[in-house]
Formats: C-alpha cells, structure tokens, sequence
C-alpha cells in the first residue's frame, strides 16, 4: 500500500468521524449518522466529479465506503473517548485536506481545465465535504464564517501551479504544495488566526 | 397500464402530497408548493440519475410531471380534508418506496454498479426526494433522525440482491423485495419502532 | 461587445451584489462572501447545466467568474453606499432574469428538451441561483415565499414558445418574451403584487 493511500485513508477517517460529531450534536439516529459521516468524507470529491462529468470514484471501488462507515462505527462507539485523539484527528484532518486539495487540482488538469478552476477544484475536493455535512445538519457552513481553512488550500492549490513553471519534479511539486497547505492551517488554528474580519464593531453588533 | 405503472404513479401522488404538506407548514405561496412537491415526487431519482450519469427520466417523459403538479394542485384544494385520506396516503407511500427502492437498485445493476451501491441507489431513489424537501424547507431530514424509513429500503435491497443467487424468476424476486420493504415499514410504524437509540438518557438531555 | 453580453454581465453582478449583502447579513467570513456570490450568480446555469448534462459554461470560459468575483470585492467595499443604487440594482436584476430566462429556454430547445421542460430550465437558470444561495445562508428560499419573480420568468418563457408558432422573427419572440418577464417583476414590485395567498387568516395565524 503507498503512502499517498495510507494518507488519503487517515484523511477520509478524519473527515468521517468529524461528520460524525456533527450528527451525534443533532441527536441523528444511525442511519443519519452514517449518511451524515458519508457525505463529509466523500462529498466534496463526488460534487467536483458532478461537474467535470467524470466517473464518481467511490461508486465503482468500494475502499473508501468501507473506510468511511468503518470510521463512523468505531467514532460512534468510542464517541467519549475522542476527546483523546483530538490531535491526531486534528492532523489527519489537516494532511487529508492537504492531499484532498492536490488530488482534486489535478483531476482538474488531466480534463483540461484552465488554472482558476483547477484550484477551485482542489479546493472543493477538500472542503466541500463539510459544506454539504453543514447544509444536511440545517448550519451554515463553518468554512463559510470563520477559520482559515479553505483559503489553506487555494494557497496550497496557487502554489502548485506556480511551481508547475519551474523545473521541479512532479514529487517535489506535490510535497511543497500540499506541505503549505498543512502549514498555513497549523499555524491558523496554533495562532488562532482567521481571516481579517470585514466587519466594524457595529456591524458586528447589529445584527 | 401495467399495474407497476398504477402503483408508480400512487407512491409518486402521495410523495407529491407530503411535499405539499411539508409546504404548506412553511406558509409558501403557490410557486414554492409547486416546486417543494416536485423535489419530494422526483428529487431522489434525479439524484440518483446524476450520479449514475443517465438521463434524467422526467425531462423527456412527462407523465410523472402531470401527476405531481396535478396532485399537488388537488391536495391545496382539498388540504383540510387531507386527513381523512391519511390512512390512505400512508399505504401509498410505503407501496411507492418499495417500488422506488426496486426501480433505483435495478437502474444500478443495469449500469454495473457493485451490489452495496445498488443498494445505496435504490434507498436513495426512495429516501432523498424527503431529504431534498426538507433542506428546501430548512429542517434536518427527518429521515435522518427518527423512523424505520431508510432502513426498510436497504433492507429490501438487500433481499433483493440474496435472491438473485437463488433460481428464483425476477417477478418473484421483486414481489418479495419490495414486500419486505412494505412490511418492515408497516410494523415500524404500527408498533412506533425506530432504530435503536446510540444515546444514554444523560445525552438526549445535554443538549 | 455585443449589447446581449453587456446585458448578461450587468446581470450577472446584481446578481453577484445579491449575493454578497446575503452573505454580509450572515456575518459571513471573506471566503464565505464570495462562494455565495458566485453560486448565486452561476448557481442556476449551474444546476440547468448538469440536468441537461452539457458543458458548464463558468469552467471553460472564465469571464463570469471575474466578473462575479470582481464584482463581489466592489460590493464589498462599497456596501454602506449600495443603498444609493438600490434602483440600478434592480434593474439590472429584472433584465438579469429576463435574459437567463431566455438563455436557460434556448440551451432547454437546442438539447431536445419538450417546451414545459425549457420554460422549467429557464426559470432555474433565471431563479435557482437565489435558491442556492438562501440554502447554504440557512434560510427557506425567499422565492418559494413571496414575490412575483419566478412566475414572471414562467411567464415570459411560455410566452416565447407562444410566439415560436407565429412567423416572428427570432429577434423579435426574444424582446417580446424578455419585455413580458421585465414587465410582470416591475409591476409586481411597484404595486407589492404577490401571488394570491392560499392561506385563510386563520391559518396565517396558525404557525
């Protein structure tokens, strides 16, 4: 098994069992737990392959379906004791939405897409997931307000394209960008940065 | 008319009538009516027919078309006496999700998809014009939190696919499968049973 | 610059601008801004695009994306002063509406698509951007609600499959039926016409 899979799992673990938090604070039953865990982990990838109108990987090889109801049974029974792990799914979520983004980027660029959208993408592909889990649990999306999150991954994304210019290799290009990736999010939740708040107090106040 | 086409268009009346319903408890005008019970009656194959990438049956054929907006226009009309038929709306719709289930596994077996994702696109055909309802309306689905709804088309689903390896003729097998369907959810809702409960009684009053 | 393409981008950015003062009353985040932005100005083509299963325009052809995105950041920056061109706005929009409509119709005709089908595509393309939009900002979309705004896109895409049975000249079926949806919305707005409540005052009061 590669690196690149062992990756993409513990990302798509991470991702399920963030669904699966999220449904368990609605009260859903086990049905709209593993739906809920399902579409956060592969929801961002089947919209992006919706709109290139390319196959949807996971109704035709079933890993990661079994990895993402497996996840959400294991998360579901030892729910007390996640707390514990909270930094290792932190990281995995981090390293999924690095790898996520790559993968989605360059899906975009095997169909020809032009640069912009091939960020998008990738950006898609590692967020989007969450956007539908918000949508089904009647919130808006938490990318949508706060956090620095998606912008991590249009920076990551904006990198492999610029690096594409240069001479460097595939492997590096890979690494590099999705390694600013992780960066950028660790430093945002480590410093507890967001994005600049367009905001005045009043504003904010209103309401 | 084949007696499949009668029961097709009976499940597909009342998922059109629960739309209406749903609707009118949001105080919508007429448009949105229309447009929730059309999403309730062909939200979950339209769904269903975007993943597998087929066409999109009532954009060519558009007899479902009628029958929803005719059903939907009858139930505003008649929306108080609505309760009088309950009974037998309620027999409509659990005949329509275990037809809906059956036509969404086959559509699946046809394109080569792997058992579990027949499975998954038929629940899918039945279940997610609810779900469409209810984020249009602004609520969780309600499928994804209480009843024996889904869980009745995954398992006739699946019975379905157990009788495929028998030398049972195909009549035979839909008429169980889709029995199967009609009876769990009958006993469900006879005997108010839903899924197991994943929450201690300290859990459901956190909150 | 053909005058349909200067039509289609002033739309496009009340759209756009829509879009944006949505999100700023959610004290949505900068990225949050400008998805909502562009999924309410590309969200309708969007979703027509993926039902008829052709080519989404925005992936190819990046021009509406700078000009939704452009116009978000202008809007943005601006927003205490957008009450000034409140009245622009909504000019724009109506005839924003009206061409989509027309657009949404002509893709519905050119794919093969039966005349109840593209006047339904029209008014998605015209109207399901909002939709989109009031979804991911949590809200029951304002057009299932109140308003004249779809049933004037209808309207005038009825009208333009009236008026392919006559010897009128293309150009002539696209202003008369784009007139007809620019009239419907501004009689609509200045004399507050909705469409006739179907709720007696004791429902109304209900809830």
């Amino acid at each position: 098994m590669s690196l690149f899979l062992i990756i993409d799992i513990l990302g798509t673990i991470s991702f399920s069992i963030s669904g699966v938090l999220t449904a368990l604070k609605k009260k859903m039953d086990p049905f709209g737990i593993l739906i809920i865990a399902f579409v956060t982990g592969a929801g961002g990838g089947t919209l992006r392959d919706l709109l290139i109108d390319a196959n949807i990987t996971w109704m035709r090889n079933l890993t990661f379906v079994y990895v993402i109801f497996g996840a959400a049974v294991v998360a579901v029974i030892f729910r007390k004791k996640l707390g514990y792990v909270r930094k290792s799914l932190f990281l995995f979520d981090t390293i999924g939405i690095a790898l996520y983004t790559i993968v989605g980027v360059e899906k975009g660029i095997a169909a020809g897409f032009p640069p912009l959208i091939c960020v998008a993408l990738g950006t898609m592909t590692a967020c989007f997931g969450g956007v539908i889990r918000d949508i089904l649990c009647n919130e808006i999306p938490v990318i949508f307000r706060k956090e620095i999150y998606a912008t991590a991954c249009i920076l990551g994304g904006t990198v492999y394209f610029l690096l594409l210019k240069t001479s460097l290799s595939k492997d590096f290009i890979v690494i590099i960008s999705g390694s600013i990736v992780i960066i950028i999010r660790i430093l945002a939740v480590t410093f507890k940065l967001s994005l600049p708040s367009i905001y005045s107090k009043k504003e904010m106040s209103e309401e």
